[in-house]
């Protein structure tokens, strides 16, 4: 997406402006980072900083671990990780493959799960890779780019705070979908896991390069932006303002290892007599108004908050909440019609079509 | 429990009376054997006899694998087994330990579990160990002998039909029992598996012996039984005689990996006027007369059809059935205060205790 800062480390001064990034690149989802962060912080505090490595560094045979957590994010904010998951699934892989595993990756970028992979990397003396196999966040796991390439999850390894394992192997990723977020459910509705894990030359294709240093200047200017912090967003990434407004309506149910539910925003100032409805399965998925749709997946739906900027996740949507729904385009990948297949609207059970933001709107 | 006999094998004559000795002590549970017993005998037919050998046969080093099906009896009669799950689990298991399996073992016996692993043997070139892990049937993980010598169900590995394989590290078995069940109800009801991989040393103290020998005998004298399998059977293992009667309700269904439900039988004959009520989960649990338990877990309560006296499984109770009910004495380990813990009536939720049938009946 974006040139790769050759030489960047991630350091305690630059670590929250990623946490804040992330919080944007979201789309709601991905768990609120803040646990990632303080982990992450603590790794770095006692073992120094993390080098952000561009996949292009890495040769062809070497093993990368993309990782996160997988469940619902009102549930990662209460059960925190144990910090060792990390090793656990590193050393699961290391086992399977009889070989070192050369770079972490994080499986999504956004949330937690844009940070907890930086504590997991401090801790094994490893480089970050500066990419993802969303280039967002998205809630299931045939969602990642390496399904569109007909490439498999398997072997997946998921591991909770009490450090058990459990190893998948499946048919295909939609069966590992089924069979992880089951035991994921089991496990307490949230779990820390490895996927896809694969060579540097077969991650090539499906990676979307750059994100954890686009992470790292969006959650700068932020920092910067002062009172004006939707200009300084528009000018890390395009950015379309869907509206302005208060929420005065949210429902949220955690079921199944998700978190689903809606919320209103009832328009503020230039949008005042508006209604937006904006629904969410970890990720904000669609805003609606009067039925019909402004913005869809994969489109990156983000609730910023009016004052400061920062992105609210679906879990930390509340009543009163003064905020600015945004949109920025999809990762190009997947506007494909097998991108649109696996993430567009219709992936999540509406019945209409994507509708790009920079078409209808911007 | 009796003098293996040495040098015995398992072939085309002597398999129907493994399958049958199985639905007797299986308590009702694990499964009609009918569809191991046709898998067994494609696989014997192929690949000729399967060697059964005792325990004491096997080095302390050598590696056995207790293995067969996991689920609802229900539905393991319906979602028929691919035939190479056994192998599956095998290879994990090598892979995992490093070494070859010397051995094949049924992990219960009784129902389709006492005949499956014998093709899962043949098709391995692999022998049976004369032994088992409960002893008879029982519906969950941790209700295995290994679990009260506070030995670890882990490494476990399941595999369907799909040959879709997970493999599962927990804390203690009591997680091990929640994660599989869980799995298996994801995969659609019923899996194949492999649980407590350990050496032979370690083996001899949780062994039950004897048991695959004991089946064969116990359907060989039913064969040849007649008129009057009862006493033959009575010959074989020490029967008590609850009631005979005529099953007039039945009430099952299939759930979270289980099947669970109730029988009414009206008696008949010498028994006319009384009403036995039979509760199962998989195995027969407990027999009640006015509301006063007969028989209880973990003795093995068996309805034996009148006439022919093959045992009958919980998912094969038809109303009009003419049954005799019986009960055999449970294997010694369970009716320590260790094991009436794990598997005795309260552990199943009852608010009694263990009713010794030798001790109130016969």
């Amino acid at each position: 997406m974006t040139a790769v800062e050759v030489g960047m480390q991630i350091d305690l001064d630059n670590l929250p402006a990623l946490s804040l990034g992330c919080t944007v690149f979201a789309g709601g989802g991905g768990g609120d980072p803040r646990i990632g962060e303080l982990m992450a912080m603590e790794a770095i505090h006692r073992l120094g900083p993390v080098e952000v490595l561009p996949l292009e560094a890495l040769d062809d045979d070497d093993l990368i671990m993309p990782c996160g957590m997988i469940g619902a994010p009102t549930v990662m904010v209460e059960k925190i990780p144990n910090g060792a998951e990390g090793r656990v699934i590193r050393e699961a892989y290391e086992g399977r493959f009889g070989r070192h595993v050369a770079a972490v990756m994080p499986f999504e970028m956004g949330g937690i799960n844009g940070v907890l992979p930086v504590a997991w990397a401090a801790y094994a003396g490893l480089p970050l890779l500066d990419a993802d196999f969303m280039g967002r966040a998205f809630p299931e796991l045939q969602m990642l780019t390496p399904h569109l390439y007909g490439m498999s999850g398997s072997p997946a390894v998921i591991t909770d705070e009490r450090l058990q394992t459990i190893v998948f192997n499946t048919r295909d990723n939609i069966w590992l979908e089924r069979l992880v977020r089951n035991c994921v459910a089991t496990l307490g509705g949230s779990a820390c896991g490895g996927l896809y894990p694969m060579t540097a030359g077969a991650a090539r294709r499906p990676a979307i390069t750059g994100t954890v240093t686009r992470a790292i200047r969006m959650g700068e200017a932020i920092r910067r932006g002062g009172e004006d912090p939707l200009s300084a967003i528009g000018q890390v990434a395009p950015l379309t303002r869907l509206g302005q407004g208060k929420v005065v309506d949210i429902e949220r149910r955690t079921s199944g290892g998700f978190v689903r539910g809606s919320a209103l925003v009832e328009g503020l100032a230039a949008d005042k007599g508006r209604l937006f409805r904006l629904e969410f399965q970890n990720e904000n998925l669609v805003v609606l108004e009067d039925g019909e749709p402004l913005a869809t997946v994969p489109d990156i739906i983000t609730l910023l908050d009016l004052h400061t900027g920062h992105g609210i996740v679906t879990e930390g949507i509340r009543y009163g909440q003064r905020i600015e729904i945004v949109a920025f385009p999809s990762p190009e990948v997947w506007t494909s019609p097998e991108g649109l297949s696996a993430v567009g609207p219709r992936a999540f059970g509406y019945d209409f079509d994507y509708v790009a933001v920079g078409v209808r709107h911007g």
